[in-house]
């Protein structure tokens, strides 16, 4: 069987995340598989590098699945590209090796966030930003991301209740900047667990606000205890930027 | 009577246009007044710098309104931005002389239009940018742009059937810069007649993908003639970035 990698992009906004739900067509990934079946007539069930939430975008979500179809890679892209709704789009449509899964080859990610900082909101952005009414530190805010770079246990930052596998993550990558009216957060690491971005991007809005000392980030790194970190902040801001293999 | 100006961000995708039609709420005008009555129960009419047309956007849209409200302007505009659509911001409120009139004392405009130029579509832009399939000549388009600037009788640019008012006007700037996938073209004058920006950018597009003559630029010139010019390209593409006022 020949195996497909696709590198997608979508505006999350009118979706319920990622993930097919039973037979629900609100999902990326269930448009993608009802136009695989038009297209091939195979049930196919196509794998993510990973799971986003409903209104979470992705500029570069990578998934892969197996078919038999004969069709040529340009011949596929264009049917999706035909077929989906606008705001689902094929980049890039490539043929790889069978043993290649986009879930379990996949070595790290890169998220953005955005912060909607003017004092009226935008006429275009409100899907895509989060408009957060505090003044920011903009030197603690930095601290705070210079902090969480690293290899840490990163439970106290995400959703998860608990977990059998492990969960120290790396943080490459960091970094803010100003962009017009937009804060931009940059996340880039060997994997991030559930809502992790969502939870240090609220984590690092509350010590820019001053509303929650720097030192907690220390505090929840030894603890462990979710409670003690930040708000999850809206998923309308983030956006999945790059899934990354080797 | 107070006289108040408001800059005015909106996305155009869900509307008629600016102007109002009748009683019909799909205007950006009728949505703005329906505020204002509410506001003020004054049944008001505003005043717009000019049209944008049915899909077009504005960055910096002005307006102005007389009214007896003894509101604070920033009780207005807090007003406007709870009751207002999300698509529709006041950036700005201002009290300004009586006599001020946002469409004759208008001495200038600044647009942009953009062209997508990637070979596959955006999830994100579609509403905001025209894709246009041809490869294009950057060198043409830019000598294109550069022809047109200064002052020339632009009737045959424009889709006004006659006019006893003149329809010389003078373009300041007219510049083409490569934003990542996007091309974004600015017209900066000091008035555009009815739908000129879109003539132009198909006329400038058109010569850009070989099909047209860069010299046809000087015959619509002289001849004044609509047809010779370039399709006009989708409203969809183009912002009504500011309105100039001494």
């Amino acid at each position: 069987m020949r195996n497909i990698k696709l590198t997608i992009e979508y505006d999350g906004k009118r979706y319920s995340g990622w993930q097919r739900l039973g037979n629900t067509d609100k999902t990326i990934q269930g448009k993608i598989e009802n136009i695989i079946f038009q297209m091939t007539e195979e049930k196919i069930e196509i794998i993510g590098s990973g799971r986003t939430d409903a209104g979470t975008h992705a500029r570069g979500q990578v998934a892969n699945f197996k078919t038999n179809s004969t069709m040529s890679l340009a011949e596929m892209q264009a049917f999706f590209i035909q077929y989906l709704p606008r705001d689902i789009v094929i980049k890039k449509i490539e043929e790889v090796p069978e043993r290649f899964h986009a879930r379990y080859n996949c070595t790290g990610k890169k998220y953005s966030y955005y912060i909607w900082t003017a004092d009226t909101p935008s006429a275009f952005d409100y899907h895509y930003v989060y408009q957060y009414p505090e003044k920011l530190d903009m030197k603690k805010m930095q601290t705070a991301c210079d902090k969480l770079v690293g290899t840490h246990d990163f439970i106290g930052f995400s959703a998860l209740k608990k977990s059998k596998k492990s969960t120290t993550r790396t943080i490459k990558e960091l970094s803010m900047v100003r962009e017009g009216d937009k804060l931009h957060f940059t996340f880039v690491g060997d994997g991030f667990l559930y809502k992790m971005v969502r939870i240090l991007m609220g984590t690092i809005l509350e010590i820019g606000a001053g509303t929650r000392d720097l030192s907690s980030i220390d505090d929840i790194f030894e603890n462990k205890v979710r409670q003690d970190a930040g708000e999850t902040v809206p998923s309308q801001g983030l956006f999945l930027d790059e899934a990354y293999y080797n």
